[in-house]
């Protein structure tokens, strides 16, 4: 049997409408439904049943409604999994979310009919380490951020890559991100946009104290290790959405994760995404 | 029988005592001398024979003694046939010649024993289309730049990759760049360092009119095409070397070369050389 | 009796209703009015008379109509005689000729009434000196560019502010900018926007070889002098405007002219320029 | 009476051997002494007598050993009542403290024969305003900083200069710096170098999350005012030293401060240090 998730941004007005007609509409065409606590909340008073939470099958795909920081979520949650995503738009134009709300059902007509393009975007994965050994495991799909501490007026840290020394620095942070980060922290930060496809990730200083410091691009097949210097605290971010603090002792390392995540697109989007958020000139 | 190719920098001094030096050496390991007319300068005086101009016959490798400017023409001189380099720098250290003239004999040994290792870096072809039609045809190792005349304030040019429109811009000029041009002029231009072992390209615009312009990173799987826009008048370079002008009616198109440059390495150096040329920290 | 000269760009269509319109209602004001021979070319067919050259006579204020370029070179010519300026737009928004030709009238009634605020931008005189003796002398309103001849691909110049070295440097050019300046080349080159009261001037190398360099602010009290290093030649330009090939043996001389030009403005226009052309942020 | 005060940075071994030797140089040329209680830690062993607590009374100058922290708290504690300072610097290079400990006794002697310079450095004023009311006051040498706290992942704030509003932005903080914290933190964030004499200061976002933010110079005379958006916690930094947390509710007022930091310099010393700090070229 055919079945679709939904994950919602929680506080929505306009979704109080259309999940339950979403629900229908997929209900209509024998999908069974999941969904998470924060989409059956918009489910409540309209006493559609029935609910199911996320994680209890593994569904055809996953429609997320929301920004892209809803969307951020979402493909940490599904994307080991190999579940596409149909990412809609509320709000803001994001990058990632670039279907508006209009054309949900437009879009989830292609994705059931299985005529809608699939776009991969590579992930990178996280392993903070101790002594050699593995503490901690995460995945972003935008980018994982060595930061200094409330207080702290900036971190020092070294970079290596496989096993070369890349340079020591002293800076607010250091961003890895992947092609699909390269438009968030990484960008704001001065680093170059890198288009999705790229099998490149790019490592960008956050206000280094040495002018010579430049983003760095490098292949997405090599380990990227951070460690922070003696006596050095800070702060490790992923995707902008977890964290937890570091020291010196531990490792951080960055490398291709062996799973991607798939968005269902519009086709050429990209570079029309690059036009209207950073006003890229058109004639 | 072995052979070898001498391709050399004009007017260095030095190289009066080495270049016979070094005719020497290859003929006693048997090696069959051809040179460019530029070497066999530094030979007249000596009365070394034989001489042979370059191009007679294809050698095993050639041995480029110069900067990164003399690299670049030879490069472009032998690298369509596959013959690996080994570049020695005179002078300033450079970001692709970072054997010094110290350790020409003992690399020397390294490749004539097969121990060498050898590194492939990236080519762009870049072809000039007149009505579709291809009008000249280029290899650049660094990069190809489009840039304005001499008494224009700037140029308008349009860039697109594959099929898709990416922007339109007013600029001083824009360059595209292999990895190992990554940290020629591209770098002065604001651009990120890429990894030689990258597959990538990046393309830098020079003085953007609007400040929403980045650079950006793409595969090097893909086809670039630029465009001046009508009415306009501009100057394509390559590698800084080779140029001509341009007018509207020409489309500028970069992609991938068949072939690769192979230079003999020292290990480990990349980040190496970016820390003496770029100054990038040590603790 | 007052006078009033009015200085166009040639070849704009709506100006050939508008420039009689305007005679007419300067002369029904008791205004004598002269203009440049690009103005009189608008009143040929419409028998308007007596037409003056520019020149004749100092007028009381001038009416520019047509972009930044031509206020560029209006400026020029009659600021030095301390004659205020009304810029008018004609087309896209200028950061200089912030006036909308529909606002001509309207704006022009509160000049001749005296009511119209007007604001004071430096301007920086340029000396090119060759052992010692002044061999050229203009005005710049926005900038001083020292850049590269055509064919070559970089320039060295040597900075000083009064008698101090500043540095040595390889780039494509050196822009030395007036706060009015700041928001033209110089930004595009990567120097900061500088609000037209400070008292400073802008350095801002384009593209220099080395990362280190930054743009640089100084008091417009100080005197600033560039050398191209020898066996350099480059190319002069003022305001991107005028311009002339430079050899090593020449130095270029920077400091505040001892006169302003004098703009007639709309009150609280420059930050709503930047919003509009840079596209800052508003709520 | 002449008196001098000795401001020190505690736990330099160095120090041990200097101050008692500094003390006796100075009371020799009867000076009377005050110093702080981190300076009479070297003394103890040394039985050296009389100690006086900083603050006592007024001296001719300060002699603060440390680096430019050191003398940044310094300069805050002393300059409101035109003491001039002499900054010795222990270890690194300082932009500040460019007088290293071997010159110590030869420069004193200049001090004290009234023959060595001194340099004025101009201070922002800070005020925090609660419904208009003044919370706190500050001053600071380098910047005041509104930054994010530790777990957010930006700040959203509204800019205005005089009464005119600038723009609104959202990103990591925002600087605003005096011609001498030109080359600390805004410089890393990308800001312009400013030379001290000039009567300016400059306004620089930190990662920004729109791409048309940029550098902003302005005239020291103009107050400058900052405020969170709504529901938005930030956190102020005085020189990086002092800081607090501060919210929608509160104005953040910068103008520039009645009183300006004396120094006495080394002759000629600004570009100096940017050629030793900044790697600045030299032929």
């Amino acid at each position: 049997m055919k079945s679709a998730a939904i994950i919602c941004k929680p506080d929505k007005g306009e979704l109080h409408a259309v999940i339950p007609e979403l629900i229908a509409w997929l209900a209509a065409r024998d999908y069974r439904v999941v969904m998470d606590q924060q989409t059956s909340a918009y489910c409540v008073a309209q006493n559609v049943s029935p609910r199911y939470e996320l994680g209890w099958e593994k569904p055809s795909f996953a429609i997320v409604l929301g920004g892209d920081g809803t969307l951020l979520s979402a493909a940490r949650a599904v994307s080991r999994q190999g579940i596409p995503i149909l990412a809609i738009n509320l709000g803001s134009l994001g990058f990632l979310t670039e279907v508006p709300l209009t054309s949900l059902f437009e879009t989830l007509a292609a994705v059931d009919a299985g005529t809608c393009p699939i776009e991969t975007r590579s992930v990178l994965e996280v392993l903070l380490r101790r002594a050699g050994e593995i503490m901690e495991r995460y995945f972003a799909l935008n980018d994982v951020v060595v930061g200094k501490t409330a207080l702290a007026r900036l971190i020092g840290f070294d970079l290596h890559v496989e096993d070369a020394f890349v340079y020591s620095c002293r800076a607010d942070g250091l961003i890895v991100a992947t092609p699909t980060g390269s438009t968030a922290y990484s960008l704001a930060a001065g680093g170059p946009v890198v288009v999705p496809s790229t099998e490149a990730f790019v490592i960008t200083p956050v206000s280094p104290h040495s002018l010579t410091h430049r983003p760095l691009v490098l292949s997405d097949k090599v380990t990227i290790r951070i460690q922070l210097r003696e006596d050095e605290e800070g702060f490790l971010s992923i995707d902008g959405q977890v964290g937890f603090p570091i020291t010196h002792g531990e490792v951080i390392e960055c490398r291709r994760a062996p799973h991607d995540v798939k968005l269902f697109r519009k086709s050429g989007s990209f570079f029309e995404v690059l036009h209207d958020k950073l006003k890229w000139g058109q004639r």
